[in-house]
């Protein structure tokens, strides 16, 4: 613990119990357990071709990992043949060094009603990370703002249906490169009480991170916890640069949990074809997950997979479609069989707008990744525009959405009361429900309802101002933001927070790269 | 043969070649072939639960055929109890009558290319059926026409993805309605060579219905094949009403295939749980089809479950919500059980509008659709507002997102160049594939890509005015009906078409109910 964190005692239990009872609460679904099966949509015989050329990959082609003569150490010491950056594995290694890796596990949050398990039959569900932009009805696409970031950041807290924070849920592109970390990860820590991702892009800030976290959680919670879920993209093909190594060897030994996954524009990054792309997947993935057990065996990782299709007649990525769903339902089916987490879809769209073609995109990537058995699905809300934008009123548009994945999830129960023989003895032929004691003692729970679409008749509708969704998200993204109000927190976490990242930004000059 | 269908002979082959010769083709994609499992919600117990009480309530509560003497007797020799309009069946009778509807069938287009196989693993897509108003960005909500439906047609003749003309594509209210399935058949048989519906608002429109067909086919092909595939709606709960029980008589005396429907909102005409609607569903199809084979054993048929769930602050229908998905992929595990085609799914929305609520609730219901196993998808685009509007824009919208099931039912291709092996050798670590002669073999055909979407870099999408889905669907209505041109039809035939509606129409007068 450094000197900092070390205030964290001094904030005493009397003012975390006033900042509770002055609290709003905001409703949060528990994350989804499944009772529904998985859609398995390649058989054994495909699995296998798959999982024996991955291992042919890895053994004739291998794989690079640039500027880190550590990485390359451990790997020779594992058995694999290093030749400058090249590693090539000998069939089965990467696959015997993944077996320590947990099946599962949980990561914990400040508020432990927010805790997550992330693993099994579960699917946590995390917002949009990455976009310079930011886009809403009034003010149009632009560069995204520290301010932007915490709209962003107390939208998710407010909504139900959303499990954690996330990380980057837009560039606060006004803060230097080089502190940017420091804000967004105080807005995640101060503005919210869910779950939370780490930063990724420099060892030391993944450092930072680290501190940050034993600041609000105390230092023995963070080393026998998992606090922070981050995220460590592949440079595919093949590639694993020091960057984002270095950030993973941080988060392996911290024990903290660091997503490892591809980021693949199929035909540009990857083989045209979806049984290629597979393989090139379960390699990189055999290969990202081997090395966080190099570094330190038990690591929780989850294997991820950010796949999606190209248009080739303008080099655009495209999304929804059915090239990216055959994808990750296939990879589920390797991660599976590998016993790790599975990261992948996510509201996916090429839209520049939240509209039809947002809509359509998102929905076919949500119910792709329900039944593809996804564990964390990072981008679940706001991401616009393949990912260049934060869209406020998708946000809120698809935040809403992921109550029907948690419905859809239940199953269908089959106990007496779901039977409802009663109540068709009860109606009989051309008689009505709606009145009926069965109809009366279930209604409540009996349909998801979206809290944001219109439901009502066309005349009151039309009577309204005939509004579209784009236009209902925008009021509700102002009603959410209006109500707002932040999680109780102790005052001396919260002071020591502020020092902390006010001390590490004094501590250097600003750098814009 | 009637007299007028006599005149078919005397158009002669001259004329068909010639008509051949000047008209514009317009590509159809042939019907969903699947390559992918079917998601199984239910497992064995629910299954033998929800038959179970089916039958319970058939044999318990009974359904009713009102006003329909000849049924009741064709029921009473098949062994059921009658009392009153009440039929109740011994256990298992119902189930055993369903045995000689065949398994699959060939609905007949008068383009031969146009054919479709409805059952086993296929899906056959139709558009919007029913809906009294129509929709465009420029005119509004108004109540729709017989232009308007010609144009509908129109616009289903010319959708690749769309295998099917469909039936009542939408009212057209200037018609009277004792004749207005007179003008609709006959847009269906002129303005289109894809397969139609029959109508089935009275018996004697079902066997006008019949006798066009005659005209266009032939006696001989009307005798011996499908050439009409009509929709039986079930009046839920449990009532067999005589109208549309005259027109499944007629349609299956005629050895025309019909759809038997519940058309259901849950919590209104069926229980409020999902496995107490399936078990209300189960037993309505079991008797609609159980019926049509005591008409005439061998009678095609298609087991079907129009189901959605309401909004109980409201009342309306809701549609893409999660208990609609557990209905359908249900239905579709019973219907395969008894070895029925099944029709379910559609583009259903709520929306009022063709925007973010109508797409995210569209892609959910095809989506579903697709992985319950559906064979014949009725409302397959340009359904809105509940159904109670057909959407020019939504049309074409719906119809370019059907692309993505023909791609995602093909599953993921496993021969030597699909694996890509080759390309993952070449490329290699830190490589590209986008110029390497895989990529180059493959593009072509490798993603699925929208004909509507725009995929263009934000810069030039902004350029060109910042348009919206909705927008670039209206222009793309508006190009397609100015580039229609008829498909060939030998003069003869469309002269015998003609004169039969004359003389129908003239030989009533004009009745508005």
């Amino acid at each position: 613990m450094n000197e900092v964190a070390g205030r964290r005692a001094r904030g005493g239990g009397g003012s975390v119990r006033r900042a509770e009872r002055t609290a709003v609460h905001f409703e949060t679904a528990r994350f989804i357990e499944r009772n529904i099966p998985n859609f398995e949509i390649l058989n054994e015989e495909a699995l296998q071709i798959i999982e024996w050329n991955a291992d042919t990959v890895l053994e004739e082609i291998g794989v690079n990992f640039p500027e880190n003569p550590g990485a390359l150490a451990l790997w020779k010491d594992a058995g694999a043949t290093v030749t400058g950056d090249r590693v090539r594995m000998p069939r089965g290694l990467a696959r015997k060094l993944c077996a320590t890796a947990p099946k599962s596990f949980t990561q914990i949050a400040r508020n432990p009603a927010r805790n997550v398990d992330i693993g099994g039959r579960n699917l946590v569900l995390a917002p949009v990370y990455g976009p310079p932009f930011v886009r809403d009805a009034e003010g149009g696409r632009r560069y995204a703002t520290i301010a932007d970031f915490q709209n962003f950041v107390k939208l998710g807290y407010m909504s139900k249906w959303l499990h954690h924070s996330g990380g980057t849920v837009c560039e606060p592109t006004d803060v230097a490169v080089n502190k940017r970390h420091l804000d967004m990860l105080h807005a995640h820590m101060v503005l919210s009480d869910k779950p939370y991702m780490g930063s990724v892009t420099e060892p030391s800030r993944a450092a930072d991170s680290v501190e940050m976290s034993r600041i609000l959680f105390g230092s023995d919670v963070v080393d026998n916890n998992v606090v922070m879920t981050s995220l460590i993209n592949i440079n595919s093909p093949l590639t694993f640069d020091s960057v984002m190594m270095g950030a993973l060897e941080v988060y392996a030994k911290a024990g903290q949990a660091a997503i490892i996954s591809p980021f693949i524009v199929g035909g540009a990054m990857a083989p045209v074809t979806v049984a290629g792309t597979l393989t090139q997947v379960l390699a990189e993935v055999l290969t990202g997950v081997a090395y966080s057990q190099l570094v330190r065996p038990g690591a929780p990782v989850i294997a991820g997979a950010f796949v999606t299709s190209i248009d080739m007649n303008s080099g655009a990525p495209t999304f929804g479609t059915p090239e990216a769903a055959h994808i990750t339902y296939g990879a589920g089916q390797l991660a599976r069989r590998l016993g790790l987490p599975y990261r992948s879809g996510g509201a996916f769209c090429g839209s520049k707008l939240p509209d039809a073609q947002a809509a359509y995109e998102t929905a076919n990537s949500l119910n792709m990744a329900l039944l593809a058995g996804v564990n964390f699905m990072l981008h679940a809300c706001g991401w616009l525009e393949g990912g260049l934008v934060s869209s406020y009123e998708k946000f809120v548009m698809d935040a809403d959405q992921l109550g029907t994945l948690h419905h859809l999830a239940q199953g269908v129960l089959m106990d007496e009361n779901a039977q409802a023989m009663g109540a068709l003895h009860e109606v009989g032929p051309g008689g009505h429900y709606l009145g009926c004691e069965h109809t009366q003692a279930n209604f409540k729970t009996a349909f998801w309802r979206s809290d944001l679409f219109d439901y009502k008749p066309f005349e009151t509708w039309d009577e309204e101002g005939a509004r579209d969704t784009q236009t209902l998200a925008s009021l509700r993204v102002k009603k959410l933001l209006s109500d707002y109000q932040p999680p109780a927190l102790d005052e001396g976490i919260a002071e020591a927070l502020d020092a902390y990242v006010a001390q590490k930004k004094a501590s250097m000059p600003d750098a814009f790269f």
